[in-house]
């Protein structure tokens, strides 16, 4: 029989309440309130708490305060990451950065989702879709990253974007819900 | 005739300046220092904090920091209320949850308004316009609830959607400005 | 032979981790800890600090915490200037605000961008594009206000609205991305 945690994991509906999971969201909390107060010269005491709060990250990875996530163990990232001030990302699926990853401030990515059935929802019950983001992203200030999301290599999402659905590599995407504005071509040198 | 604060309460213009809102404004302030400043296993001294600083609150309440609030005792939740992080109710006049209401990250809910004539606004005066949410709802991340808007039991508001005018019962709305996505069909069980 | 900082005043591609542009970065996070730190009562402390931090500004000065910015040197506010919870300003070049300007809470301001193509991103050079704001402006909730925008006097942004061009005096503009909803007749008294 599988754990909260095992359904968390899968996909599947399952109680945030479980005990495993509660003790797992403190622990998570607690070096994200440490990392929040952090002063802005303590680089590698930022660096570490990163580099133990996330699943997996590259050498260099940097985040400027406030940051936030439910587990932080879901989140891995390649290498050279950077989250501006005030992002969030609720992990209780895997959030897969790839390298080169960069998140302008207020970028919100969501893993967490509820049952669109009230009376499945108030019983409390959760499940999560993971979110992939390739290469290069560059994700626009104040965006949103929907629940379940693949965003392929060297996007860029503009700024207040709400991305609902899956974006090809080499675009720029903009909007509420996101659409794609214009593609880059990459034999062109800027 | 009025104080100002019954003029704020009845929706009318009111000056922000007035010495006895100043302090209430204080003393909310105070308590959601106080609350953001709690450690992640405090539980108990959150939901303390929350039945001071809201008007009325069903039995489960609880939020995650940073919340902010301009009075609080305007805020009023029917049982099981659940706020993620960073969301902001600025309540100058009353915004009104149902049962089971749960918002998601960085939810904004406005009762507070302006004059749009700029002659007018730059006086300093000010005014609100009350919110009521529905039973049921979920209020997705980052979304907007503007002024005076309504909405009914068992709605979704996707994330980033910005809501500026009322909501039937049983739909989800999305987009900017939010606009009805799908009708739910209470009889379908899921 | 222009210094990085100069590069980055003028709009051209900068280092962002030259020397000096990084100690002037700290020395910019250092006031907003401290602003960000104080009491709801400590009105004076938080107008010492805004006006430390600020390149100019008005004698009326005043913000809810927590703010967010990169220099502060770049924000030259007129007088009247009133900016609530969580708003953020990246300042890497100018911002600058005519007088009786009012930010709603978690309005972000950008100056700063990155090339879009992918392979020049990745170099870490970044540019900037300054952002004007007229008299008497009203920016809503949530909204926010993209590089090299020019905004005329009198306007009211919608909460929740993405500003990617320039808005013209005396309208009222929304959505995403933002477009004038009406004009505003400054003739007629409300």
């Amino acid at each position: 029989m599988k754990t909260e945690k095992q359904k968390m994991m899968d996909g599947e509906l399952y109680k945030p309440w479980d005990e495993l999971l509660v003790k797992e969201r403190e622990h998570a909390r607690r070096l994200v309130r440490y990392f929040n107060a952090t002063k802005e010269t303590e680089y590698e005491e930022r660096v570490d708490l990163i580099k133990q709060l996330f699943g997996s990250t590259g050498e260099k990875v940097y985040m400027e305060p406030n940051f936030r996530c439910d587990y932080g163990y879901n989140i891995h990232t390649g290498d050279n990451f950077f989250a501006n001030f005030d992002c969030v990302i609720l992990d209780v699926c895997e959030v897969r950065f790839g390298e080169h990853c960069m998140l302008a401030p207020g970028v919100h990515i969501y893993t967490a989702t509820h049952p669109v059935h009230p009376y499945e929802r108030i019983k409390g019950m959760e499940y999560g879709e993971p979110v992939v983001i390739g290469n290069n992203a560059w994700i626009g200030g104040g965006a949103i990253i929907n629940p379940g999301v693949t965003i392929g290599d060297n996007v860029v999402v503009a700024s207040g974007a709400v991305v609902t659905r899956d974006i090809p590599s080499n675009v720029v995407v903009g909007g509420n819900p996101a659409r794609i504005i214009k593609e880059i071509d990459l034999t062109n040198p800027m």
